[in-house]
């Protein structure tokens, strides 16, 4: 008589209804993913599961969409403390007399820790275990996001002007290498250099930075093209559009992030393509603020990998990729007058894989993938509001919203439990969000 | 000694951290709202209610937003059942190659019942109380709406081609006006005409609808200018633009409701706006099918009264007015590279008072006003995603989502409370959805 097939042992097993992987594209139906040590160690029918694996513990999603965890390849965390504080007026407007007061009389470690815990919440309730932020303090941002149990792309930001952060463009780029050489032990964080946008930063500062990111091994990312007057004063200014004064300066490459390039002629984007740049698309962003509607399409078509932004809530007001896959579909579609453009597959990678690639972390995350870390999130079907169901990327991306994420892990540790954060104090977090609200109802 | 006070008693009293009246449109603090044989009674602040009135049921909602239910202004409620199931394909190809066939194989009373029925939960759900609605079976429509306490407004289709509810033009006519003699004694039922559109009923039949609204009073509703094609179409075979057509046809009026007109110019704008014609808005739609953005803007500022509609799950997803109003604010924005244009209080405004006016229900609901039918919505602040809060009319807007809806009541009788819809069984509506699912897999 044979003696019994030995189980593996693993600490997870996971078995959902759908399991999307992104890569394989095609969604696999009853399948368990075998997590050992924060890794995923397999993917495999649920029939076969726990034949082949013991494991510690066992969570059973019956109806149940389960993915990577997304990521938000752009974010200003920390400005979650400005939720709609001003709507529906000028961009200029906007930052001169509604945020920039603000910040001046505000910003401390102690906001930029408050907004990015509270930004966490948020974003971990709606799936994202992802970010990649740039804002001034960046030390507190990552101590926040980690405390939830998120995992960090931090950009360390450089400007020429003083803030409550750094006096001047040379402070802002060592204070970021020594929160670097502070966090850089923890798995969970990477980094990149940030410098804020081609307007703020010389052609001097982007010289050294890219002397850093060379010496140090690290991205780049900055706002780029947002808006038509961006581009009209670069060309007043040094007699180039923007992308082509940082492709002068040697600033492109393949670790160059663009955020938004919504105004992007020809040679921009032939430019962006030909360094291997990415670029992060910010829907909803680009739609509050007036700026446009950045042509995904062609640089898809150009060969630019695209990752989703939700941008600082301040312009946006949700942490919520759900809402940008949707928005990021509807929109291309309906600029460009074709219901193919854009489809629920390609706007699902974009919020995973697109996303990882951006920040140089495909190795890590961004698919349910043997050996990648087990970042991963569960939708449920189990509503009205996703019933029927005839095709899981097409509900992710036009039925689902966040409040459909039921469960969440980063490297495999779970941080929402049945929409339960397990690692933040929400009521906490609360009363912290109604004590900003009064201090920052006044400008000053 | 003075005797104390008598107080006047009402069913039910309604306290809320903001009311959202819609007119007057400032928000008011720490209010409350009387309710009395279904009908607001008062609106008050919090702290002289309970001095005022003594009422048979108090509902204190100490951290949320209270204000008019929302009003779907065009839905085909029965097309919940196909949510999803096709996307990213052409118009065309949707049409002919996934819907009609699916609804020639399936469409029936029972097929519009249990559609509706699902559409009903996912719409109170989300706030949602007043549905206007145009497919076939309309009495099986209302039947399930009214069963789930929603407030109906029944299109009574009209098409040229034959279906399993009618055979032609006359009978279409026929059976509606027999369905609302079935169902006019009902206060929370109103009706229309609903030719379906210019490109499938001919002058013939028009101009009898248009004697029959005359008539019996009844307001006409019809998809309008949904595509650039079908003007092309139009121009082809009358030599006239649709809405040219229809205005030398009559059909034109204070009592029409144009859906869609995405593709307007100057003459079409200039037309709905002499006759005192409705529009209603659906972007989601117009998006999602690549028929474009309508021009929203322009028409308020010809004086056309526009409301906000999710067309049918078939081509939206969503039956989620929270969803409409965000994505009608951005594009507007985004469209016109203007961060000033359609603000949140028109987004809002247009999601209830004006849906209510485009469907001449003004005096009834679309405001929290005296005299008006308490039919209310209420919305939670208490999450991180709403924290801080400092516009009501923003978080609506931008930030908050049809899941933060807690409570809503139509005709002062509650229908959703702490989101459990009182007068559905959500187990057997789920069930019934999986049936249809396994049923409409293939398409014959």
């Amino acid at each position: 008589m044979a003696a019994p097939p030995l189980r593996l042992s693993a600490d997870l097993q996971i078995d959902a209804a759908w399991v999307v992987c992104i890569e394989p594209v095609e969604p696999l139906p009853a399948h368990s993913v075998i997590v050992n040590n924060g890794v995923i160690a397999d993917v495999l029918p649920t029939a076969e599961a726990s034949a082949r694996y013991e494991s510690a513990r066992h969570v059973e999603l019956s109806n149940h969409i389960l993915m990577p965890g997304l990521v938000n390849a752009h974010c200003h965390a920390a400005m979650t403390l400005l939720r709609g504080i001003a709507d529906d007026v000028p961009l200029e407007e906007w930052l001169k007399s509604r945020i920039w007061p603000r910040e001046a009389a505000h910003v401390s470690p102690q906001f930029v820790s408050d907004g990015s815990l509270l930004a966490a919440a948020e974003m971990l309730r709606g799936g994202v275990t992802t970010c990649s932020d740039m804002y001034f303090f960046p030390e507190a941002t990552a101590g926040a996001l980690r405390q939830a149990g998120m995992r960090v792309h931090l950009g360390l930001p450089v400007l020429e002007f003083p803030s409550a952060y750094a006096p001047n463009a040379d402070a802002y780029l060592q204070l970021g290498f020594e929160v670097r050489d502070r966090l850089r032990d923890d798995p969970l964080v990477s980094f990149s250099i940030a410098p804020h946008a081609p307007y703020t930063v010389s052609d001097q500062t982007f010289r050294k930075i890219v002397t850093f990111a060379d010496e140090l091994g690290l991205p780049v990312h900055t706002h780029l093209h947002e808006t038509a007057t961006e581009i009209s004063d670069s060309v007043a200014a040094h007699a180039q559009r923007p992308v082509a004064r940082l492709d002068a300066l040697g600033v492109l490459g393949p670790g160059f992030l663009a955020i938004h390039a919504v105004h992007c002629d020809d040679d921009d984007l032939a430019r962006l393509a030909r360094q291997s740049c990415h670029v992060v698309h910010c829907p909803s962003s680009n739609l509050k603020l007036g700026s446009g509607i950045a042509p995904v399409a062609r640089m898809q078509a150009a060969g630019i990998i695209v990752g989703l932004g939700t941008d600082g809530a301040a312009s946006n007001d949700r942490l919520d990729l759900f809402e940008e896959m949707r928005i990021a579909a509807l929109i291309a579609k309906g600029a460009a007058l074709d219901p193919t453009a854009l489809p629920a597959r390609a706007a699902v990678a974009m919020a995973t894989l697109g996303g990882a690639r951006a920040l140089g972390l495909e190795g890590k995350i961004g698919s349910i993938a043997t050996g990648k870390d087990a970042d991963l999130i569960a939708i449920s079907l189990e509503s009205p509001e996703m019933s029927p169901m005839f095709d899981p990327y097409s509900h992710l991306v036009f039925a689902a919203g966040r409040a459909d994420v039921t469960h969440a892990w980063v490297a495999g540790r779970s941080v929402l439990d049945q929409r339960h954060l397990t690692e933040c104090d929400l009521p906490a977090i609360l009363r912290m969000a109604k004590y900003w609200q009064e201090k920052l109802r006044d400008p000053e």
